[in-house]
């Protein structure tokens, strides 16, 4: 009988073993998971914190029970320490420190990906948290609800996309919240102005903002409790810390292995999820490198809608069916509180890294019809390449919903290499409760074409 | 000195003058108006009506002094009657019925749509309105604003967008609505399994439907003024009547001088908006039939989107520079209170008529992710062509803001000839309060692989 080992019960992997075992019936799919949680869905885990989704088991999509149900072996507490790609085996590692060797005919690796902690003096606190996974993330909330002692301050190092909805928890906690950064703007994945318009947004919602500044320690009072952070420009006192400095992907035993992997330390894989040159092996979800078409290159871009497609890619690859993961363009999407702001494609930085002659063009327009009561403000910017018009990248910042989420509109233009001015043309929907006339990124787009 | 004659100072015609008059600020434009206002948001007429937007003032886009300040020659009160291509000039009548001829070097036709009104027995009654023009709407918000008079119940006759728009207002009013149309269901723009869920949140948010049914008579009272709508079904008592039928070109003078027109009425045009075998004469927006790009023919899509694009390019055209308008693929979007529904490409019947062998599917699914708040519902179709897996059309109904614009995704994947897997794949924007991990549309064409 077929048998394949999955690593991993989290988006990408149990993504996989459910394609798999749905057109394999017949095959042996064990699901080795190192805690007790299948499923969950880590995008959530702020929204949790902030109170919006009230329970944990709201965020899990399937249970180990209903992983079962569907025939799918799930070892819970049971962690795969080694790989053996010879022996096409692994050693696993129960919660009572008994191992085992586990052989496979083919293998998953989606281990996802683990939070940096630098060594930061006092960051082993207790009270100092990171949100990644549920049971840490837990005790975070344990904190927040423990009735005459929640802390009062909070301070968020790291002013990127889990650093700012962490900000927006704590606003909505009614806590009070501090987000520091060594950059002088939050979300260095966007241009410095979008990233200025921002930060103003953050300070009049009530965030205290210190950016430009490097942490240097956590102060700790004397019961080694967090009680300050500080950084090169000041100390800001608080009751509670949450360390958002970003992931890398969890590949230890996997580089052990030999397998091949990337400057990040992601996977490297084809486009159907096959590690290269194993064909036996297969990884998907926040522990690859994926390939950027804009970029030319593979790059770590830890998501999880990236992770439920490669997933499903992989498994209909493993279960005898061909699919590819056609890469990405680096599309985002988050907000804080009335700041929504979202991304695709390069910055100015980047496409001027990449090696492109880049032109930008930014407009301030309502976002929908300007007679409508409330029809928010919103600014969007365009980059294209300077000769042809090819566009290049988009991000938004608005007030409203309806705003960041047309950056798809820009997403899908990049992706099949319009330029801009066939996005001035395409056939946009348009009604005053919905939109201006012109659409907004088509009016960046025309504001584009007399630079080009 | 090079003249141009402009008639309409609306979407199309206000919006080409303005680009030439930019280019060329040498030439003389001058813009022909039979009414007393230009530039207006004829979109924006229903919201007018609701009471959300509170002044006609606010829907209008730019006052004849600003055209005049920007150096065009604005001629209020003052119809163009006749066109002789011949002799390059225009026969215009004054509101005193003084008529005078105007030569021009080029002519630029934006005449725009008349309401359709059927000869229906009644319905020349004061109180029976159409919702097209500013002064005819203003008559009609005096009737809803008159104090102690106020109608208590309104038809509205004709279930497409104004028809669905204006029962929106009334609701918003308070008024009683009626909706009635001779189709089984309301938009005959979308597949009937979708306007039957529109339907029913019609129903469920108030408004009275009677489908199905042809109107006969507008019953009239003593004093003339309508008091009742008589169908082939029922009688439905009201102190007001909204006839919502739809539009035809305008182009009942440009028919008598020979200019080319389609099956509709409208001017046939080239991609530059340049009238067929006229070249010095030029038509935009409502008054033209616009190429559809999968129907491979032109037809008549009368909105102020396309009125807008295509007196930019135009506009860009007459003054010597070179634009094209790409065509359409009858992307759409309108919202009857909490039902907001966007339609792009072909429906299941007219995929049929053009001869496409049509495979569909339809998911239901939260509009954000399921375990947030108010994760609301949407339902979003998607058509592909058996075989080849190319799509074709999509069609989306879901009840909060963020459901419908999603159409954009689909209206650019339509655009550019995506298949329903190259759909999947697309890097489109993820984060738990903007959408579920795998976007709705995309969900909707993986359902639509294994029928391909």
């Amino acid at each position: 009988m077929t048998r394949i080992v999955v690593i991993g019960a989290d988006a990408a992997g149990a993504s996989a073993a459910s394609q798999i075992k749905r057109r394999r019936t017949d095959w042996e799919v064990v699901m080795f998971e190192r805690g007790q949680i299948t499923s969950y869905a880590a995008c959530g885990l702020p929204y949790w914190v902030a109170g919006q989704v009230p329970r944990q088991d709201m965020l899990i999509a399937r249970t180990p029970r209903q992983h079962r149900a569907r025939g799918i072996d799930v070892r819970l507490g049971t962690e795969v320490v080694g790989i053996d790609p010879r022996a096409s085996s692994v050693t696993v590692r129960t919660q009572d420190g008994q191992e085992s060797i586990e052989g496979y005919d083919q293998l998953v690796i989606g281990t996802g990906a683990l939070p940096v902690r630098p060594p930061i003096p006092g960051s082993q606190a207790p009270n100092v948290a990171t949100v990644h996974t549920v049971p840490g993330t837990q005790d975070l909330v344990d904190q927040l609800t423990r009735s005459g002692s929640a802390p009062r301050r909070a301070v968020v190092v790291g002013a990127g996309f889990i650093g700012i909805e962490m900000a927006e928890a704590f606003l909505d906690r009614g806590i009070a919240v501090t987000v520091i950064d060594q950059a002088t703007h939050p979300m260095v994945s966007f241009d410095p102005d979008m990233g200025a318009v921002l930060a103003e947004s953050m300070a009049d919602q009530g965030v205290a903002c210190a950016f430009g500044q490097a942490v240097r320690e956590v102060e700790l009072d004397e019961a080694g409790l967090a009680q300050a952070v500080l950084t090169d420009a000041g100390r800001y006192p608080c009751e509670l810390v949450v360390l958002a400095l970003g992931v890398r992907p969890n590949t230890g035993i996997a580089i052990e292995a030999g397998l091949p992997v990337g400057d990040s330390g992601g996977l490297l894989t084809d486009r159907r999820q096959q590690v290269r040159d194993h064909e036996d092996i297969w990884a998907a979800g926040d522990c690859v490198e994926t390939y950027h078409r804009l970029l030319r290159t593979t790059v770590h871009m830890p998501l999880g809608t990236h992770a439920n497609k490669q997933g499903r890619v992989l498994g209909l690859n493993v279960a005898g069916e061909y699919a590819t993961f056609p890469g990405i363009i680096g599309t985002a999407i988050t907000k804080v509180g009335t700041a929504h702001l979202s991304r695709t494609g390069l910055t100015e930085a980047q496409a001027a890294q990449a090696g492109f002659d880049a032109v930008a063009a930014k407009v301030q327009t309502s976002v929908i019809a300007g007679y409508m009561p409330n029809p928010g403000r919103m600014i969007t910017k365009v980059l294209a390449e300077r000769g042809t018009g090819r566009l290049l990248g988009g991000q938004i910042i608005g007030d409203r919903v309806g705003a960041a989420k047309r950056i798809d509109t820009l997403a899908m233009a990049i992706w099949t290499g319009f330029t801009a001015e066939d996005l001035t043309g395409a056939d946009l929907s348009y009604a005053p409760p919905f939109s201006p006339t012109w659409d907004p990124v088509q009016t960046a787009a025309r504001r584009l074409l007399p630079t080009i």
